[in-house]
């Protein structure tokens, strides 16, 4: 081993250390050198290639900390068995007729049409997200931790997390719970799928109609029965649910989506009433943007009222915050709890312990009122904007769904179909949204007249712009 | 407004901008100043207050971005409507009773127990986690992509993430597949109840018994039948599965859960077979702990071997860089993508985009091969002390489940039961986990001699420790 020699290049780019590590795991790779074998000392072999010793240090270092030697105290370094090793390879080059068949197969059949304007009905405004903070309560966050970061969280979601949360609930949205009653998830899919174990099966859900799609299929692929329930202008109507065989409702009484109306008071009590008398009804309340109010009192969460233990209480920060900080909850109720701990509570959290950590922060330190009251104001200057806008329509169009949220509905009233709407702005490169896509149960399909308009995402100039456009093209 | 006195303290630690902005919304929240109220100039009310103009623009730009007073170009500031705002509030005294009897219900019949040492089947090695890393990793994915981070990802998963991961799983698993077949999400879980949504209600599934209990419940909670099939030493056997009625058989073939074997090529051959010989039929590959192996060649993932496009192929990041990285991928077969666009492609993603981002600059720049062979080399050097610590009974007992992986069964063959080990490891101070948990099917309860014991978590000498007292309860 005396005679060891490794070819250098001292005009190389690439460091000596460097030369001396890559030459000795092709060697080992390749089985020259092979499981057991001693290497020749750092001295030794530093005095051999005329380099100095900490060069060679260096080299082994990285060897023992890649995992391909290892140091026995007091005796030297030794060739580690190999067997199992992952070696970076150059990509290779895969069968190119086997990949070509794969993605034509997956093509997908339209291609992706795109639009000057498009009001989409997730995201947030662009640079909406409070970037520079986050990042300052990342790097705390994962400071903070270290060791415990990595470990299992509580399947629920984060103690902190969960005590801040119940604390913000209660003071910003009436809802009344314990922290242990909370459930964190990544996104509302995945907590109404939960939601599903923990109810079990066999259950029959009334919704609103037209309703959010997503919960439709959350629902549909849970096995339940959908049954579509009519809503008015305050909601979803209380005869049609009590005549319906459901024993849950789902709703959004803050602000319906797509619909737009707040359910006031006096419905809301009626749907308790509703749940109250079945021994196992359910209301699932879904306050998915209830922070952006722009005119009127807050009415607190339905599930602030609940007396009977009935109301499954559902946030997000997809809306408030991004849609990709990927955390929702839910307040179950306390009878729930055992069903949850022997079902659902068998399942991993689905947020890692750094966001969850990061977010406890957030609301812990104040930043989160911050910015709610900052985006409120960005998004109430947008939402006048949009009103100011489309009344010019004046008894042409029909606005609602306004004074909360970040989307509003223009109903046509010169005859004009949803279908045309929308085919005449995508014609002026305008992507708008046709309320008929909402509705559940094709069967019984009406001819709208109505496209739903999310403004979030839009610049105030480009909401102009595009508006002037609307407007001529919709009464041409 | 030109007597607008503010009542300041110089000597207060609280900087006077802070002072001025406290004062003003405290106004504002009372109602003493309204909604479309003009406040005074900064110039004026710099004069009045005998402070520096510059403090007085900072309170007002502070004001600003909270969203309680707005600027109105070459006009002035004006108070907002603070209708809904989000203001602040000091902790509110709970109905202590209401709350204690919530807490009361929800508490858990049994205190958390203690253990000095809990041979636990999950969690990493203490400081196996590449922090420093990570945390460099976490900015550059934060600053690369500011405003992309936070619109809604692809539903799938990150297109950059996935291509990596397609050419990290052919050269480290021989799994076969293009980007576009895999889906990325938060946790097996989770994915497990997406493909319930994937293939359909009404499934069988054949799984081996023992086997991951968590995927037991994820089936059954999707409303699945579970037929429990037989294993010998291969793995599954193919003819108890031909004879059940299932459509679907979920199996570990590189390191089986919890009994450890892999599963040899013929074996696999033989399931394959079975998928093939039916129209519905398929595979559900879970390769959760792959990445260690410490002897023999890797055997490549069944997934490779698929002619008949059957093998739904799942792996994670728990095991192999840590549990509270919430990254799951599921490969699926080209037939089954549409059933998935029209199905779960509606569910939003469940992994942050910053996450995902992350995780595919470490595969990309190659961390995480450095990074696995840096754990196999301390995984290797447990287990091999394991291997050596139980040994030492010799004939008391047979060792099983070894050569891959982070755990391994202790089979004892001195008459003591699996309750008995359990009970005496227990009382000194010791936690490890009776076989019989993990078996499917409580009728057919069999009397165990067997225990499963994780070492990823625990240092060497708490293993030596921990596995002199176990040797000696069990042999007293």
């Amino acid at each position: 081993m005396s005679t060891f020699l490794i070819p250098l290049d001292s005009k190389s780019r690439v460091p000596i250390y460097q030369q001396i590590c890559e030459y000795l795991k092709a060697e080992i790779q390749r089985g020259r050198l092979r499981a057991g074998e001693k290497l020749p000392s750092a001295r030794g072999l530093a005095q051999n290639l005329g380099i100095s010793r900490s060069t060679v240090d260096l080299a082994y270092d990285q060897l023992v900390s890649e995992g391909y030697i290892e140091a026995v105290p007091c005796k030297g370094y030794y060739i580690c068995d190999i067997d199992g090793m992952y070696f970076p390879k150059k990509p290779i080059r895969r069968e190119e007729a086997d990949d070509a068949s794969r993605r034509e197969q997956l093509a997908s059949p339209k291609t992706q049409e795109v639009f000057e304007t498009d009001f989409a009905l997730d995201g947030i405004a662009p640079g909406g997200f409070p970037h520079h903070l986050w990042k300052k309560l990342a790097r705390r966050a994962l400071a903070e931790q270290e060791d415990r970061l990595y470990k299992p969280g509580d399947p629920c979601g984060e103690p902190g997390l969960r005590e801040v949360l119940a604390q913000y609930l209660y003071q910003a949205r009436g809802v009344r719970c314990v922290p242990e009653q909370i459930i964190v998830g990544a996104g509302n899919d995945y907590l109404l799928l939960l939601l599903g174990t923990i109810l079990g099966s066999g259950r029959r859900v009334a919704m609103e109609n037209p309703t959010y799609l997503s919960a439709y299929y959350d629902f549909r692929y849970t096995g339940y029965e959908i049954e579509a329930v009519g809503q008015d202008s305050l909601g979803m109507k209380a005869k049609e649910l009590e005549a319906s065989r459901a024993d849950v409702a789902y709703v959004m009484p803050s602000h319906q989506f797509p619909m737009g109306m707040v359910m006031p008071l006096k419905r809301r009590m009626e749907l308790l009433a509703w749940a109250a008398a079945g021994e196992e009804r359910y209301i699932v309340e879904d306050d998915y943007d209830s922070e952006f109010r722009y005119k009127g009192k807050p009415v607190p969460a339905l599930q602030g009222f609940d007396q009977k233990d009935c109301v499954i209480y559902m946030g997000t920060f997809s809306k408030s915050l991004a849609p990709t900080v990927r955390v929702s909850y839910m307040v179950l109720p306390v009878r729930l709890m055992k069903q949850y701990q022997s079902r659902g509570g068998l399942f991993a959290v689905t947020v890692s312990r750094a966001d969850q950590k990061i977010l406890e922060l957030f609301l812990k330190e104040g930043h989160y009122e911050r910015h709610l009251n900052r985006m409120r104001a960005v998004y109430k200057t947008k939402h006048d904007l949009m009103l100011r806008e489309f009344r010019e329509l004046g008894d042409l169009a029909e606005i609602s769904g306004e004074n909360a949220g970040v989307h509003l509905l223009v109903t046509l009233k010169n005859g004009l179909t949803e279908q045309d709407a929308v085919l005449r702005a995508k014609q002026a490169g305008i992507r708008v949204y046709g309320l008929s896509q909402y509705r559940i149960g094709a069967a019984e399909k009406i001819q709208e007249h109505t496209v739903v308009l999310g403004y979030a995402c839009l610049e105030e100039e480009e909401i102009r712009a595009a508006a002037k456009k609307l407007k001529a093209v919709w009464t041409a």
